[in-house]
Parts: C-alpha cells; sequence; structure tokens
C-alpha cells in the first residue's frame, strides 16, 4: 500500500505479434466456461493426461470426424464485436415496409416495459420448462394470467399455455375432433375463407394421420357421409368478412361433427366470441398481443376448449393445486397426458410450447386491461373503415360483409397494379387473387397511415379527402358485437402505470430460479449459456418487423443469414441439405419422419410403414412415429444400457419388407456412446429403412462426429439445446432437420412462395408444410448464427469436448456417493451421466424428488428426474459453467447424501426430516411454530454458500395429484372456487 | 364458464371518432400513476372537491403561471412509439465516424453482458444513492471493486468512487493541493502537454477560488515564489508522449508543491503508474474502461491519493465496517466531509457521482480481468506502433518520444489536409497545430483500421504495405513498463466466463432496493418512475458512440436534440436561455453563481460577493457560494418554517453594496410554498443582487409556476430528479442552468469550439468552463427529452399537480400518527413534507434511524432522514406511485407507529425491540440462537406483504463510526487487514 521506489526502466525493444493486434472480445472463453488449466486439473482427476485423451477413449473411432470442420469464412470465429457489425450489415439488406399483409400476422407495439424486463432480460428468458413448480411460480403465475385471457377472450373455459403457431394449433385441434370421434370420421372440412398457410399445415397433418382434409364454402360442407370429424373456420375470415357461422355450428353438430374456431384475438374484443356461438375448440396466434411478427415466429398459438376435451388437449396446461401447507400453488397439470409417459398414445407430439411469448401476450394483456385492448380494437377497426370508404370514393370495391381490421377491396385495374403501387410507397398489400387485394390494419397503424395508403392508391399524390376528415362520415360496424365481458380479474386491472407493471414483473421474475441464479444441469435438456451478444440482434427492428410474407427482394438479410446458417449446420451435421421451417423438436421429429415417407412413397414403397424405436428413446419419438401412421416396433437395451443390437437385428429382419426407418439417439438416452451404431444403421439400411437420429444430445457430437457420419439420412437439431436459443421458461425452440441428399427434394415447403414470392424453403418435391411460417421461428435463427460464427469450428469442438470433460469430472465428483448407472467401454460418460438413486431408496424412502426438492434448498435446480430411467438422476453440466460452479453442485449432492445418511443411520427420522419437507419457504422456517427435528438454519442454510446468496423458493412442495383431481385453470375458477368455499 | 346463448347482434351504426384513433401508446397514464377516478377520491380524502381545488389552495396564486405551458410543437405530447420514431429520424442525423481524436475519450467495447444486465437494467439503474447500506450492499460492493481497480492501477492507496468527468477532478485535485497548503500557497502549475479542457476547467476553478493559474512546459515551472501548491502533469501527454516526470516531482516536492497527475487507466496497465513515481494525488476518466464516449458524457472521473489527504478528498469514499452481529459490511466513508455537515466548509461542493459508469467500469475490470486489461493495452500499444511505423514510410514525421496509444504526426502538407483526407474516409482526427495531428488507438482498432488509415492519409488509396505485413518489423516501446502487478484479489480474477459474470452482478443486484421493489420516497431527491421508452435511446451507436469532439456537421443529430431540449426547458422556467454544460446539481449551483459573478464583473461590480442563504438551503449552496470566492451570510427561519423575511431584509439592506445574490430553494425545503418569494426576490434585486434559485424542488413548480415568473435569476435543474434521468445508485446527473436574458452572454463555453469546430455551448462572453464535454454528459438527456416530449404540456402539468395531491395524500393518512412540521397557510404542503420524530424519541428512544432501518423489514427504503430538520424523516412520493404504493408505505409507518407504542407502553423493551434490531437479515431471524422478546415473524414478515414478497436486507445495522475509525477503501486493504487478524 505505500509507495514503490521509483523505477523507471529503461527503454527495451520487442516486436509485435500479429496474434497479438486481433480483436480481444473473444468468444469462446466466455462460453466455454473452464480455463485451460482447470481443463488440465479436471482430465487428470478423471483419469487422463489430456482432456483430448478423455475423449478419444470416449468417443468410439469408428465414427470420429477425421480433422476439423470446413465451414468455410466461418471456420475462424468472429469476435462478439466482429459479429454483430457482420450481422448488422447483414441484417440491413433487410427492407421493412409497412404491411398490411395481415393473414394472421400484424404489427404491434411491444410495450417496452415487457421488452426489455421480459424478452430482453435472462432472469425471463434463461428459465427451463417449469416442472420445478415450487421454484417456477413466477412464470407459472403469468402463464395462468394467459390461460385466463384466452380463455376469456374466447369464451370457452379451457386453455392451454400455448402451442407453436397457429397453423399447427389448427392441426392439433383436427386431431382432437378425430379423436373425440375416437377416429372414426375420417373428415375433416376446411373453410376455404381459412388462412392458406393453415389449410396447408392440417393438409400436411391430415395425410400422415390417414385423415382427410376437404377445403371448400363452409355454407356447402357435405356431412353426408357421416364422416366428419370436424370443421374449421375463420373469425374474421382471411379476407376480413365477419361472418355469422350460427348455421354452420348448427349444421356441424347436427352431423356429429366438432367445430373448430380459428379466431383472431383482437377481434375477439369486439365480436361476439366463438364460444359465444357453439364452436367446441378455439385456435388461433397471441402474436399481436404485444410479440414482434419476426419473419414468422415465434409467436403462442393458443388452443381453448371446453372441459369435456381436457384429456384430449395438446401442449401443457398450467393448473392452480395446493401445497404441503395446503396454501394455492401452480404447477403443469395433467402431465400424464404428455409423451414421456404416453408415448406413442400421447394426444400430440408436441412439448415445447412458446411460453416466453405467451408469457409476453398476457402481460400485454395485462398491462393494458380489457379497456386498453378494446380501445387498441376500436381504432384498429375505426381506420379500417375509413380506408375502406376513402378507397371506395377511390373506384376500388369495398368490401361487401361487415369486417373488423381487415379490408378486401376490388381492384378496376387489377391487384398487381394496386400491390406494385402500394410497394413504390414503402407499403406491402396482400393480393388475393387477380382483382382483389385485402389490407389488414393493426394497433400500429395511424390515420398519417392511411393518408400514405390513399397516396399511393391514387398513384403517388394526395386525393381531395384526409383519413381524418372522412372519419365523421364513416360508421363504425356493430354486427355481431361482443356484449360479455372479459378480463376481469383483478391482475388485468392493477398494473396500468409503469412503476406497478415493471413492479409485477420484477416480482414474478423474484420467484423463479434461472441460469442467471445457477447451473440448471439437467440431462434432458442441454441448458448451456444464452450469451448477451447472441441476444441482441433479435429485438433489431430490421429483424422484429419484417412480416413472414414480406416479398424476397425485401428479406436479403434474412435470407443470406438462413443460407449461411444452412451452410454451418450442413458442416457440423455432415448433411447436404436443411430445413430450417420446424419450430420445435418434436415438430422437426415429425417432418424428418414425412420426409422418410415421402422417399419411400417416391420409390412406390407405399408400405413401408415400420419403425423400429429402442425403448430408452425420447417419448416424443413414438408420438412422433405415431403421427405419421408408423406402427411401433420396441426393442430394448442390453445390461449396459446399450441398445440390444442382436434384438434390434431380428427386428429389422422380421420387419425387413416394411421397414420405414429407425428412430434413435446419439449418445444414447442413457449418456453414452454405443459402440455399435455403425453397425445399427448399417442393418436398417440394408432392410431398407432409412436412419432418423434425434438430435437431442447434438452436444456430445458437434466436432467430433456428425449424424451423417454416423450414418443417419435425417436428423433434426434443437437449436434450443445445442445451439443456445434460451429455453425461455418451456419455449420457444427451433427443431430444424437436416438430410442426405436423397431426401432433399422431400423438404418442406409453404405456400407463401407462390401467393407472395416470399422464399421458397422446401425441395423440388416436397411433402408438406409443417409451420404456419415458411421459416418457423426466423426471428430466433440469429442466436444460433451468432453462437457458431463466434466459436468457429474450432471452438465448436471445444464446447463438445468440455461437455464431455465437465460431465466425467462430476461423475468422478459423484461416484464414491452415487452408483453410476451406465458408461461406455473404458468407464467413462459422454455428456451426461445417470446416478442411481434406487438402493438408497429402497433403504430410506428418499426418493429422485426428495432429492430434487432438497436441492432448491441449496439454489439448485434439479436434474432430470425418473428419466430415461426411473428412480435415478440424469446431470448434464454443458460446457459452459466453471469448475467452481460444478463443484458447488456436487457439494450440494454429497451434502444430501450426507443428509440421508442420517437417515439410513437412523440418526433422523424417515418422513419428518429436511428432505421429506423440501423445499422450505421463508414462511416455513421462520413460523413460530417450529416444531421439526432439524433446526431452521439446516433447513434454510445447508451450506456456507447459500447463505452469502439465498435463492428462496416461494412455495412449499406441491401436491400434483390434488391438481390433477380438481382441474383449476384459469383464475377466473379460482375466484368461483373460493367464493363457493366462503 | 358455461357457454352463454348464442347472441349475435344486429347491425348498428356508430359514427367514428378522431380522437379515438390516436396513438394509444399514450405515456402520461403509465408515468402519472393514479387513475382519475383515484385522483378524484385522493382529492377528497383531504378535503377537496378536486385535485385542482387542491392545487389553488396550495400554490400562491401570485405566482402562478397564466395559462399553460407553450412549447410549440412539444404542447401536444407524442405517444411512446411516436417519440421512439422522432428521435430515431433525429439521431440517425448524427454521423458516427471512426474517431481517433483521443484527448480522454476513446472507442471501447462495452462487454454485452454489462451493457444489459447493467446499464439497460433497471434493477441497477433506479437504484437511489447508497445511503440506506443495509440495502444497498450489491453496489457497494462493486463500487469497492473500482477504488480497488483505481487505486492498484494508479498505485496510490486510496480513490474515491468516482467524480464527474477528468476535468472536474483535476479541479479537485487543485482544490485538495490548495487546501494541502492550508490555502496559503495560491499559484496551481499546469503543464502544457495537459489535455485543452483540463486547462480550461481548472482555470475556471481558479478564477473562482481565488487561485492562479499558470500553464507552461513542465520543465521550466517557476517556484522562486514558494507560492506553487501544486503541478498537473498529464500521463502519457496530451500529444501521446510518454515522459519520465521524475525530475518534475523532485523540483515540485522540494519546492512544497504537490503533484497531481491526470494519467489515463489503460496506460497504467503498462507504464510505471503515478504513484510509484512520486505522484502525490492522480485524476482521470475511466471511461474507456466499458463505458460509451456518448458525445462527452455521463463517464466516472477517478481521484485517487494517500491516506495522508483523506479527510481532503472530494466526493463519495466507500469503505469497510462491520454490521450489528459484527460481520463485514460497506458503506459509505466519513460523509461528516460532505455538504450536508460541513456545508461552507466541505472539502467540495459535489455530491453527485457517476456510480452507475463507476460500476461498469469497475465491473468491466472484473470481466477482464489484469491479464486482459494487458492484452488491450498492449494491442492498442501495437497497433500504434505500427500505424507510426507506416505513417512515416509515407513521409509523415514520426514522433520523437516514445508513446503509449497517441501517436503524434507531422504532416508534409499540412494538418489540415490530413484532417481533410482522413474525413473523406469517414475517420475523425485530432489537429494539434498547424502542421501536426494525432491519432489515439484503442480497443477498438483493427489491423482493418490501420489500412483504412493507411489508405485515407495515401490520398485515398492503399500503400505498398499493410498493417499486417509491417507487424513483424516493427518495435513495441518498453520505456518506463510498469513492473508491479495489480487487480491481484479475486474478484478480479474469478469471474471472467459469461455465466461466472452473470451471476455475480444478480447476485449483487439482489442485493440492492431499486424502484423495481418498492417506491423510494426521499424528500431531498425525486425518484420517479425512470421509463424505459426514455432509457432505450441511450444505447443507440448513434448516440453511445460519438466523440465530444467531433466535428460539426457530424453531430446534426445530437444539435437538433439540444436546441429542441433547450426550448423546452426554457418555457418549463420561463428562462431565456439554458446551458446543458453542468453535469450535476452542484456543478450547476457553482454555473449558475458563476455566472451572476461575471455579470457582476461585466458591471464593474466586482466588489458584490455577498451571499445570502437561509438556514434550510441545501448544502450545497454554501458549498457553491464558498466556490466562487462569495461570503455567505446566513438567515433563519420563522415558526412555520419559512424564510424570515424580516431577518432577510435587514441583512439585504445590511449588505446591500455589496449584495451579489441570494440562494433559495423553492418551494422551501421544508415543503412549503412560501407566500413571501416575490417579495423576496425584489428587495434583492432592489438591493443589487442576483436570486439563484435551486432548481431541486423543481418538481412542484412544473406547469403551475416557474423560476422566472418567480422572479430568479438563474436556476439549475436536476434533470436526474425533475426530468427523470434515473440515480444509477449515486449519478449519473445533469444540472443545466437557465438564465434570464441580462445573464445568457455569460454561460459556459468549452475549448472544443474553437479546435475542432465542435458546437460552442456558451454566450459571448463566457465565465469560463465547468465540465470536460461541451454538453456535459450528453448521452443522457434523451432521457428528459423523451420525458418531456412525451408528457406534453398538460401531462407535465398533471405531474405537479399529482405529486402535490400525492404528498397531501400521504400527509393526511399519517398526520393522526405523526406529527407533520410544516404546512402553508391553507395546511396543505406542497410535493413533499416532514413528519416530526422527535417528540416520540423523547419519550422512547426510538429515532429517525430506527424507524429508517425498522422501514427495510418492511421492504421500503427510508425516506430522507434528519433533513432539513435533524429528528425527522422528509416524504416525498412523487406522481408516478399509485394510491396502492402509497397506501402500503403508509401502512407501514403506521404499523411501525404502533410497534413504538408498545415502547411506549412499556410492552416492550426499549433497547431489545424490533425497531433497535432493524434491519433483520435471514441469517439473523433464522438462527438457531434466536433470544428475542418478539418473533421472528414479527420481524422479518412484519406485514402480509411483506410475506408475499420479501427484500431482506443482506447485512444487519451497520456501525458507521468503526468504520471511519477504521479507515478501510479497497479490498486489498480487506486482504491485509485479514492477514494481520490472522
Amino acid at each position: 500500500n505505500s509507495k514503490r521506489p521509483f523505477t523507471p526502466c529503461p527503454a527495451a525493444v520487442r516486436t509485435i505479434a500479429v496474434e497479438a493486434l486481433k480483436p480481444l472480445d473473444s468468444f469462446e472463453r466466455r462460453h466455454n466456461s473452464a480455463t485451460k488449466k482447470e481443463e488440465a486439473e479436471m482430465a487428470k482427476y478423471v483419469g487422463f493426461d489430456s482432456m483430448d485423451a478423455l475423449v478419444d477413449a470416449t468417443v468410439p473411432s469408428d465414427i470420429r470426424r477425421a480433422g476439423s470442420m470446413d465451414m468455410g469464412k466461418w471456420t475462424q470465429p468472429l469476435s462478439e464485436s466482429e459479429f454483430l457489425s457482420t450481422f448488422k450489415s447483414m441484417a440491413s439488406k433487410n427492407k421493412v415496409f409497412k404491411s398490411y399483409q395481415g393473414t394472421g400476422y400484424y404489427g404491434t407495439h411491444v410495450p417496452t416495459v415487457i421488452l426489455r424486463n421480459v424478452l430482453e432480460n435472462p432472469g425471463w428468458y434463461t428459465q427451463y420448462t417449469p416442472y420445478q413448480a415450487e421454484i417456477a411460480q413466477g412464470r407459472l403465475e403469468s402463464l395462468l394470467n394467459y390461460q385466463t385471457m384466452i380463455s376469456d377472450l374466447t369464451a370457452l373455459p379451457m386453455a392451454n399455455a400455448s402451442l407453436l403457431d397457429e397453423g399447427t394449433a389448427a392441426a392439433e385441434a383436427m386431431t382432437m375432433c378425430s379423436a373425440v370421434n375416437r377416429g372414426k370420421k375420417p373428415k375433416f372440412l376446411i373453410s376455404d375463407k381459412c388462412h392458406p398457410q393453415t389449410i396447408e399445415v392440417c393438409r400436411t397433418r391430415a395425410d400422415g394421420l390417414g385423415l382427410t382434409v376437404v377445403v371448400g364454402d363452409e355454407n356447402s360442407f357435405d356431412y353426408s357421409g357421416n364422416d366428419v370429424c370436424g370443421v374449421l373456420l375463420q373469425y374474421p375470415a382471411t379476407d376480413g368478412a365477419v361472418i355469422d357461422y350460427s348455421p354452420v355450428v348448427k349444421s356441424a353438430h347436427a352431423a356429429g361433427a366438432k367445430v373448430v374456431a380459428a379466431a383472431d384475438l383482437l377481434a375477439l374484443t369486439s365480436l361476439v366470441p366463438p364460444g359465444e356461438w357453439g364452436a367446441d375448440i378455439c385456435i388461433g396466434s397471441a402474436q399481436r398481443f404485444g410479440v414482434p411478427m419476426g419473419f414468422g415466429g415465434p409467436h403462442a398459438g393458443y388452443l381453448a376448449t371446453s372441459h369435456d376435451y381436457k384429456r384430449l388437449m395438446p401442449g401443457r396446461i398450467i393448473g392452480v393445486s395446493i401445497d404441503a401447507t395446503g396454501a394455492p400453488a401452480l404447477r403443469m397439470a395433467m402431465q400424464t397426458r404428455e409423451q414421456h409417459i404416453r408415448r406413442d398414445k400421447a394426444t400430440s407430439n408436441i412439448c415445447t410450447a412458446q411460453a416466453l411469448l405467451a408469457n409476453m401476450a398476457g402481460l400485454y394483456a395485462v398491462y393494458h386491461g380489457p379497456k386498453g385492448l378494446k380501445a387498441i380494437a376500436d381504432k384498429t377497426h375505426g381506420l379500417a373503415s375509413i380506408f375502406a370508404e376513402g378507397a371506395g370514393k377511390m373506384g376500388f370495391a369495398k368490401p361487401a360483409a361487415p369486417f373488423f381490421d381487415t379490408v378486401a377491396l376490388g381492384c378496376p385495374s387489377g391487384a398487381d397494379k394496386a400491390v406494385a403501387d402500394c410497394q413504390k410507397a414503402g407499403i406491402n398489400i396482400r393480393k388475393i387473387d387477380a382483382n382483389t387485394v385485402s389490407l389488414s390494419f393493426d394497433e400500429t397503424t395511424t390515420m398519417g397511415d392511411v393518408d400514405a395508403l390513399f397516396a399511393a392508391l391514387n398513384g403517388g399524390s394526395a386525393p381531395a379527402f384526409t383519413a381524418e376528415a372522412l372519419a365523421p362520415s364513416v360508421n363504425a360496424s356493430d354486427f355481431l358485437a361482443r356484449k360479455s365481458r372479459f378480463l376481469t380479474h383483478p391482475v388485468f386491472n392493477a398494473y396500468h402505470s409503469e412503476h406497478e407493471m415493471l413492479r409485477y414483473l420484477a416480482r414474478l421474475e423474484a420467484k423463479d430460479l434461472s441460469l442467471v441464479h445457477s447451473m440448471i444441469a439437467l440431462g434432458s435438456c442441454t441448458m448451456k449459456l444464452n450469451s448477451t451478444t447472441e441476444m441482441i440482434p433479435i429485438t433489431w427492428p430490421e429483424l422484429a418487423n419484417m412480416h413472414p410474407f414480406a416479398p424476397k427482394e425485401q428479406t436479403a438479410g434474412y435470407r443470406e443469414m438462413f443460407q449461411e446458417l444452412e451452410k454451418q449446420l450442413c458442416e457440423i451435421t455432415a448433411f447436404d441439405a436443411m430445413s430450417l421451417q420446424p419450430n420445435s423438436g418434436a415438430s422437426g421429429e415429425y417432418a424428418g419422419l414425412m420426409a422418410i415417407r415421402a422417399y419411400h412413397q417416391s420409390r412406390g414403397d407405399h408400405h413401408r410403414d415400420v419403425c423400429i424405436i429402442p425403448v430408452s428413446a425420447h417419448g416424443t419419438n413414438p408420438a412422433s412415429a405415431a403421427m405419421v401412421g408408423y406402427k411401433i416396433v420396441v426393442v430394448g437395451t442390453d445390461a449396459q444400457g446399450n441398445i440390444n443390437i442382436p434384438e434390434l437385428k431380428a427386428a429389422a429382419e422380421k420387419h425387413s419388407a416394411n421397414l420405414a426407418a429407425l428412430m434413435v439417439t446419439y449418445p444414447s438416452t442413457h449418456g453414452v456412446y454405443e459402440d455399435g451404431i455403425k453397425d445399427v444403421c448399417d442393418t436398417i439400411h440394408k432392410h431398407g429403412g432409412q436412419v432418423y437420429m434425434d438430435g437431442a444430445n447434438m452436444n456430445a457430437q458437434v466436432g467430433l462426429t456428425a449424424p451423417g457420419i454416423i450414418g443417419a439420412d435425417v436428423c433434426h437439431l434443437n437449436l434450443h439445446k445445442t445451439f443456445c436459443i434460451p429455453h425461455g421458461g418451456g419455449g420457444p425452440g427451433m427443431g430444424p432437420i437436416g438430410v442426405k441428399k436423397h431426401l432433399a427434394p422431400f423438404m418442406p415447403d409453404h405456400p407463401s412462395a407462390e401467393l407472395d414470392g416470399a422464399t421458397p424453403a422446401g425441395g423440388e418435391t416436397p411433402f408438406g408444410v409443417v409451420s404456419a411460417a415458411p421459416y418457423g421461428s426466423a426471428l430466433i435463427l440469429p442466436i444460433s448464427f451468432a453462437y457458431i460464427s463466434m466459436m468457429g469450428s474450432e471452438g465448436l469442438t471445444n464446447a463438445s469436448k468440455r461437455a464431455i470433460l465437465n460431465a466425467n469430472y462430476m461423475k468422478k465428483r459423484l461416484e464414491d456417493h452415487f452408483p453410476i448407472l451406465f458408461t461406455g467401454k473404458n468407464g467413462t460418460c459422454a455428456h451426461e451421466f445417470i446416478i442411481d438413486l434406487r438402493p438408497m431408496t429402497d433403504k430410506t424412502g428418499i426418493g429422485p424428488e426428495d432429492v430434487a426438492k432438497r436441492l432448491q434448498d441449496y439454489g439448485y435446480h434439479a436434474p432430470t428426474m425418473s428419466w430415461p430411467v426411473s428412480g435415478t438422476l440424469m446431470i448434464e453440466p454443458t460446457e459452459s459453467e466453471s469448475k467452481q460452479e460444478l463443484d458447488r453442485f456436487c457439494n450440494a449432492m454429497i451434502a444430501i447424501r450426507e443428509e440421508i445418511r442420517d437417515i439410513e443411520n437412523g440418526a433422523i427420522d424417515k418422513e419428518n426430516n429436511p428432505l421429506k419437507h423440501a423445499p422450505h419457504t421463508a414462511a416455513v422456517v421462520l413460523s413460530d411454530k417450529w416444531d421439526r427435528p432439524y433446526s431452521r438454519e439446516t433447513a434454510a442454510f445447508p451450506a456456507e454458500w447459500v447463505r452469502q446468496s439465498k435463492f428462496w423458493p416461494t412455495t412449499s412442495r406441491i401436491d400434483n395429484v390434488y391438481g390433477d383431481r380438481n382441474l383449476v385453470t384459469t383464475h377466473a375458477q379460482v375466484e368461483v372456487a373460493a367464493e363457493e368455499t366462503a
């Protein structure tokens, strides 16, 4: 501290190394957490001379990639600032026109308080799906708001907490209609007034399921065959018409068919809601409630229905239950419907939701309240009405039917001229047919915008009137006006000032554990770093405000990024083509299987319909196979947990004539690089089958091997696992598929390619369409593009190596305390490993759930519980966690093991102990009535680091059974229930 | 919940109101929290028919503004999206060139994890100054990091937690040098190699203080008069030269003068630090450590020195102390030096620091660590060296002296040509004189940038060599190379991966209460909403990346905004001119008084030097008056707390011949609109004085009255109070001054006006320069511009009315529980009020500190304690708090009053009670050793809402006296202290 002696140094010389002049904001060291020194220490600790030696001993040599990945100009990593500036230039090639194209996508103002504190906030976007409900009450409350909002607006009592988009929501509703009729009515009728992409997604889905879609005028639907399971109606219609569908409902119901309404949420603030005119199911998108268009997604799709169909409802449902103290508490309800339980009998293969976007939409309603939403609807309708009036004066044919926000115009000089005139003015409108255009108005439209439209359609000069001048002479339509109230719950009426909203968001966020607190060492999902630089571009206006059907020449920035990302992913997977359309892992599985199916059919092999799936597969695998009509043949595992290869060979042999595909995860879901995988692939190919690889464990492959090297024909990638898209508390995800050359012609396309000249996304003989938008959730693709570009070939490979190293380090640290279930031939694991609690459970009654809940007291989210093997925990640390964090987690696990030993020893009671009572809330540990045989400090501060920085669970252990038996899925029901009790 | 009957409505008509077509994302309702209905209820509750009736009864009619504010095109508010799009267009008029202008401002990469999680995060930027240390340990730790960093890099043992900028830091150091010599040595010598703006700020400051600045070659400094208190040296020099100043230090010390080094922090990673070559004080800016240039600010200025001068050190100092349990805890140290205690004897008038920016700079060092910083320095120096080499080859004269990052070049064709050639290529360089330019390299410079410079200086075409090719032949300088280690503390060596950094930031944030948690109802600072939309532009690159001395023609966007903001503020204050240069309230006070002084001097009234200040004034008032050499005459208050007008008149009469100014706050610091204010102003004017109004209470004036209406001649505005710049945990602030026409010619200017053609900021006969940058902290001015533009004339006026209503509502709710100290003639208060605890304290021993600390248990930050009246609390709710929040705070105060009643009743002990033990940490209430006469639940959950959402203080009550007696201000000292104890 005292001044040191004055020691100027003599001038000296050293030359300058070019290496030292490169940008220093390099990313790999920020992402791959451990230092080189720690890497060496850890390798030594697990018994190897180096990380590379560990990797060599772990990954079978016959599948190792020869050399490093050649990603062309992306081989060398960009620094963080280089990426941002490079990508800014690329994104700037997009031209954001004012869009009136509608068709399910609309301009919206994202309230800035939500933009910054939710969408741009890692405290929200890095959350995992709320399986650990006690440390997820914030987003569960927000999702209950969302469900309540959907239920109120549609006037149907029960909504799920989001589907992928409107198109797939319609397809899910179609599946429900079929299921309601126990699959006995194979026809599904779709009004020709539905959005084109919705129709196409349903057509494709029907194809796989063996249903028949008939598209036509809803007034001439033919029910005579008694074979119609359901009908789909658009409300308002795609051309804007507000139609009284009650006669259609009457006919459909008379014929035993269910009615699905695809409805616009903003319109439902003003129009009689589908639940009131007899719809059985209502679906749509919550995009225009404060979620940017983003060239197609992600947005929350919604689905609401009556309680009668609750067990047929796809997707996640948030429900109210009680906790161990009897207090109300929220959690995901009825998970027994889901794929990990029901497998091919599940109601749907969908597991990813759009939680982050559903939260945004629900919070938009919280911030605006019912009056605010109605005012937005009134303004939108008012401007549309004024525009129609003005267009009429200018010689266009005004719409005959009443409309809400979308005005279809007959064009005396043809639709193309109107479209072209508008484009000259920087405006996109929709061409419906040769003589008709439509324009959809929205929250962002101003009177000035309407005047600009008038001028554009008037050949570039303003007509004699203005929007403002016209207004008082124009009548608003009250046709089918809604009379019932909505969003009456206090949550939609209390937080309308920014301070109140900000604090509500902060209170919710504080209840939820996310990656900003500690590692989330799942084995089912890769929860690595979602870096800030990766996230920054997604709120750039040039990406966020693009309509998915914008003309090709306006989307050059997006298209360049897609092409480069596809190239990157092709090299990473060793595939020849990539489709970015599927917007979840399950959707990717489905798309991949559909491509295989189309391939077989193209060769006349319509009979090939057997799909072999190992028993250890993700539940979505059989659920997806069921959706393409495949018969599932399950093969078991051997004692080491590996696929039973003789059994698999026998099955392939037996079904050789009809073999369609194998679905396989690699490394296995047991966390092992199985040795015979090449042999397995060869066997399938020999019998004429195709190999579908589940990309869930891609984080153990990148740079070391690849699906294409191993022998797969198709693979989906979970960009939200391996490629850094954050989990958002349960979505969004992206599940693009890569394929070998022979499958490329069958890749999905999109109807917008024909309609508006938007980029075709598919092959030459596409199997169909799997998402409402051509590139799925395009807005989040930059996250993966950023990750790959900033890591470069070597950085990505190091990530895989580090993931393996971290897993083996933890395995080594824990193996003296917990038996490790499966390992590879050299005793190492892949990027994840399973600890077996069953012996301990047998002795003490302490099971995985108790350990999981106790981990919350230590500030940790549990690893994956009881999957893929019941009674175990599966741990995947990822490459992004520091040695310090791995150690802290291991210390927690070891400390818990010691607590269990006290039960084994009889030192503490088998029921009345910190594990069975976990998690401990502040209210419980502070209670004046504390009477437990362990101390409050033991309960809440089980380790010193917890004392330094405590994350408090906000509810005691939740009773799932109670919640499923007393299903409550909206706030309104909570109030009703409370009244009934009172 | 069941389906309602189908009730389509017949078509009806209603015409469309233009009003309903306007943008709906209006801001006022988000900012002014209460609804219209609540407004009416609250007015009724306080005994008035309406809010307007309350305001009429409260604000004296003789000072009420006639009509509403006419803000021209800003009279009508813009909606949030309208503002963002309008301002985006304006900001786009800026042209951001690559800048090599240096002179204390450099390009830097803000690490995105810091950008998003600190600068863009309301959890950090809405924090108040950490007066309530127990709920501020996060930023206190971060500021201790910052102090440690400054101390390590400068090799001086003690640093403060930031000053306003490098120029004012130099001026503060000059004042210290004078004080060390007890004011007996009036000369301060400044090397002509210092930055021009630093020299000018010192010159101006010296003028007011009665010191003489002599600028010259430091080798020929003249100490013969024995009248030199200190010398200022730039290291490296402004032209880049790295000079061995040891001979200068020797001479200065021999003459009893202190040595101040203005040093570049990045250079100090590579050069022998000033503390090692004998400097007594080291000052500078931490800007280039990850804080954007922002056209001049805000950035943290730093000052480090030895312990000998700790009581002379200006600004805030963070120190380590212990809490009630004996555990280490942080707080602001030695506040006894500050203005609210020492008034005109304070070491400085500065109270605002640059906490948010100091945090960013400190966290930048945490993220990069010592090796990372050294690598950045090496790269910067390497590129500078290569550039110098290349420039030499192209015929420019290379610098003779060694350099670090700045290369001064002799230009064979003159400096103007070189500057112009670069500008053609989108590059700004600095002109030093007719034949010399300089270029400063920085973290953001790439080899490509150097090649671009080569091409620009080669007439637009690349020369025969490239930077990369030159590199190996170039030698780096090791002249004065640093040998000592720095940043050895673990905090600078642990958080280098993004996950670790993210979690460190989250842990710190979680310790600090901010506006995201609850209202902060201070009476000394207006803590209103800092809205997201207001904050969004400050990280736009076109604003953030502008060098303060960029040529005028590149800054059109900024200049337009300044002009419009000045117009807005002139209308709001009823003044004729505005200077945006002062970057704190205290700096504004100083600037305003300097303008008054210059005005008097311009009239030959050099003798006018008496400044009347009421006893109730902010402590900065006398401190500022002292800095311009004024003699202070204090006048008292009457029994109602109002200025004693007869006493004031007598004082003015007595000092009539020498009267310079009155400094007055309005409404008074007692929260009252004093009735005689016009009379007071008239009296001062009659005696030839000028009225300086302190703008701290401007939030009670806007739209209702104005300083110019009341009779003030000059007023500063705290943009960080009234106009929504967030407090940032203790800065930044902005303190522009408004003046009547006769004072306009004296407004501050800036040397950059001449040097680079940057905008002149001042009047025709300016008094001098008060900030290093021409527009102070330009980057945060958009916040106030956004606020004013989105509120419009009526919204701003409503804000004042609501602020008055909210204060009176709270006063009414609390007055049965606590005596209210002062009110206006109709029994109402202004926008704040004082509750008197003294009677209660006399009875129970429970004082303001106990109440303040107990409020933390309720989740609240205390109001202002014991100021302006000892033994009281002063409460200012602001217009942005909802009725619900006001009620919740009042409920907390009332509940605390009840707890105190238990002491009065003898129901609970006078010392061992929840108030004296407050605040209660989780560790304390969970302790197995709880032995208090009240329950743990009483301690931690004193109200139901606390149970729902608890904010935990992380340390028990802090011992300030211990900390001041054992002053520890860096991490290094903590370690040393620990070693000594061990």
